[in-house]
């Protein structure tokens, strides 16, 4: 096979076989052919895109570039999640003790996060002591033990995916359904898990601004975990305003934590809800949704949920006693409360820029180097829909000092849109793909 | 301006400006981005397109890539011809000295050839002692003073043009109009003409298939050339059948010879007279093509064009006496003639495997580094629509010896096909582009 008629084939708006994808990316792992090759392939793939059948290839040929997680040794059914990102988004943290709690076993490989906030590792972190290290005995063992663990993203899982993204990303060619879709499908199916769930996010403050472009995301996804024979389903959940309240990374944790003390409703107890049922559901603990529902509804009223979360914060080495007393989690040492010269009903939070302004806060990464402040972040008191007056209190900045906080103050009203009238209410659970 | 956003827009089909175009020209030849950003914009070019307005504006960027000729101590009017290249396209040798004959100056800029046959340069090598290296100064007072000069190209015109052709050569990007285009384009602007002819072949030997594929090119072109102040003018012609008869530099060069002397008709004596009468006519040298062709026929009958090629071998160091007693060519030591054993209409002589005949005995370049045996090639006796029987000689083999005329022979069999009833004529000068 010759690495040019591959490119001129696709370009031409032909399908690829499975042999030509695997000797691309056999090839391009192995550095047998050079960037600018790859970067012309993956931009006719952007542009004529593939069938599932190749992007079912892709998936394949890119898990078989590394480690295959082996969890045969945990028992009972397992269970893994993931989200295509978005701000204030602690869904993990709450909902691994829920699922837990009710019998099924959530082994999940997460990652650090490079931009607003930190990823669901970094959150984690701000428990004292905690760690995500841990070798693939620790892992299975902890699962089988607990029912739940989270563990690092070890760096020989799809070594393929590593080397395409940063090449996608510096070559345009990072928007395309086929190349998102084997990019996180062959990790998640690296990752060993019988059942996978897939939050889709949809929206201004997301990667897929229509709901079409989330559908065919997720209908792609689905099919591909399908045929590698895991039971795998998608939702697709708006994303245009911050989810929840708060965003930084312990700020994440206090309402993670509140929600399994029963303390928080809205959408993101709704999201837990229906990702949990969703998971329960496929992996056969409950007959359908309704039940599912009401057992993870159960398992926060009777503390199981939190009791779980305490026990994974302990094993992997974190301070129990913080999941109960969240004043032992970094705190900052500014807490300025924002208060509104505006009037109306707010239409607008834009999620991608109060995510800025966590991240000019401390609480992200600008380069894979940056260190994380955990204790910093916005917490809204006011969310889209809600009726706000002058004087009133929409937000707190929790800052490294004032003058940090006055900044961030300035630029988290302007993330704000205020409308006369009641703006009309979006549909937050929008589709449910299996 | 940032590279990636300039790839992202013309992936999204939008025009760039002429500023993005320059910037992504300008850094590509500094070396200030890498190949595989190139490679991926290519890609996007290829599958998007370009308006006229970014073609040229790509072409003037390439062309700003180095040094331009400057022929203004040249008197008169200077023209210039390209062809996207045939097997058996010998026009150039003919065309010049019949131009300059009749008052316009030809001053071309030719180049080697890799593939089939040598380009014109390796063909007038032919001639004993003829060399194209030459000064600027020695180029332009050699076309002042005979009214012709063959210069091999420089390694300073359009640099640019020499680095995107290495990477799309390897990254399938190649087939695109605007990127053949700027190419050509931009290496005939600088080399100076006020006058550009251009030749562009069409069909199953040639880079341009169909009739509407070569009219676009065509079109592409001669707007470029005009946008860019210079008259320029397209011809679209047949290239299924080689061109005349003969494939090989010297047997080639003896054909120019022959058309020179008044003893070739067909084809190539069409497209030498078509040619002509385009740049005479756009020279403003004759009124019409009636009065141009009239002018360039005398001179193959007077005997002037012919002198003005031995003129411009003697002053380009070759023997003069070649030009006349073309024994003095270098000759095959060995000739075979090819019988047929067929019998028919011949339909079909694929020119692209009768190219790779001529290669493979050594009349051709696989790689830049390979030594041309300038006495080898093919002769063929029979055309498209010839009949021929069992018995007939069909071609003559030009070989260094018995046993590589025999394999070519055999080779040289398989390009034809032969048909029961006379096949259709096919129009050879399909169109006139202005």
């Amino acid at each position: 096979m010759i690495m040019t008629e591959i490119i001129a084939k696709k370009r031409d708006g032909h399908a690829l076989s499975t042999e030509e994808i695997e000797f691309f990316i056999e090839g391009y792992t192995k550095g047998t052919f050079p960037d600018y090759q790859a970067s012309a392939l993956l931009m006719a793939i952007v542009i004529k895109g593939m069938t599932t059948a190749e992007t079912h290839a892709l998936t394949m040929a890119m898990l078989k570039s590394g480690d295959v997680m082996d969890l045969s040794s945990i028992h009972g059914i397992k269970a893994d999640k993931h989200s295509t990102g978005g701000v204030g988004d602690k869904t993990s943290i709450a909902l691994l003790p829920m699922i837990a709690a009710n019998g099924v076993k959530m082994a999940k490989m997460s990652g650090r996060g490079l931009g607003f906030t930190g990823g669901t590792i970094d959150k984690l972190e701000s428990f004292p002591g905690f760690s995500c290290e841990m070798s693939e005995k620790q892992f299975t063992d902890r699962v089988n033990n607990l029912g739940l663990a989270i563990a690092s993203q070890t760096g020989q899982l799809v070594p393929a995916d590593k080397k395409l993204y940063a090449l996608r990303d510096v070559t345009g060619t990072v928007e395309s359904i086929p190349l998102i879709v084997s990019s996180i499908m062959s990790k998640k199916l690296a990752a060993g898990a019988d059942v996978i769930v897939l939050d889709v996010k949809c929206g201004s403050g997301a990667f897929m601004k229509t709901l079409d472009d989330a559908r065919e995301l997720a209908k792609e996804m689905v099919e591909v975990g399908k045929l590698a024979g895991r039971k795998t389903v998608a939702c697709i959940t708006e994303m245009s305003e911050p989810l929840g309240v708060a965003v930084g990374n312990a700020l994440e944790i206090k309402e993670a934590i509140a929600l399994l003390k029963g303390e928080v409703s809205g959408n993101l107890r709704e999201l837990c809800l229906t990702l949990g049922a969703c998971i329960l559901t496929e992996s056969g603990a409950f007959e359908n949704h309704s039940l599912s529902r009401a057992a993870l509804i159960k398992g926060i009223e009777d503390g199981s949920a939190l009791t779980k979360l305490a026990d994974m914060v302990e094993a992997q080495g974190g301070e129990r006693e913080s999941v109960y007393n969240t004043e032992l989690l970094p705190k900052a040492n500014t807490v300025l409360s924002v208060v509104s010269d505006m009037q109306g009903y707010i239409s607008e939070i834009n999620a991608g820029e109060v995510g800025m302004v966590s991240m000019q806060l401390g609480g992200g990464r600008a380069t894979k180097e940056s260190e994380i402040d955990l204790s910093v972040g916005i917490v809204l008191r006011k969310k889209v829909g809600d009726r706000l007056d002058k004087g009133e209190i929409l937000a707190e900045i929790h800052a490294k000092n004032e003058e940090e906080a006055k900044k961030a103050a300035k630029a988290l009203l302007s993330c704000y849109k205020l409308s006369a009238t009641a703006p009309e209410k979006v549909l937050f659970i929008k589709e449910i793909i299996r």
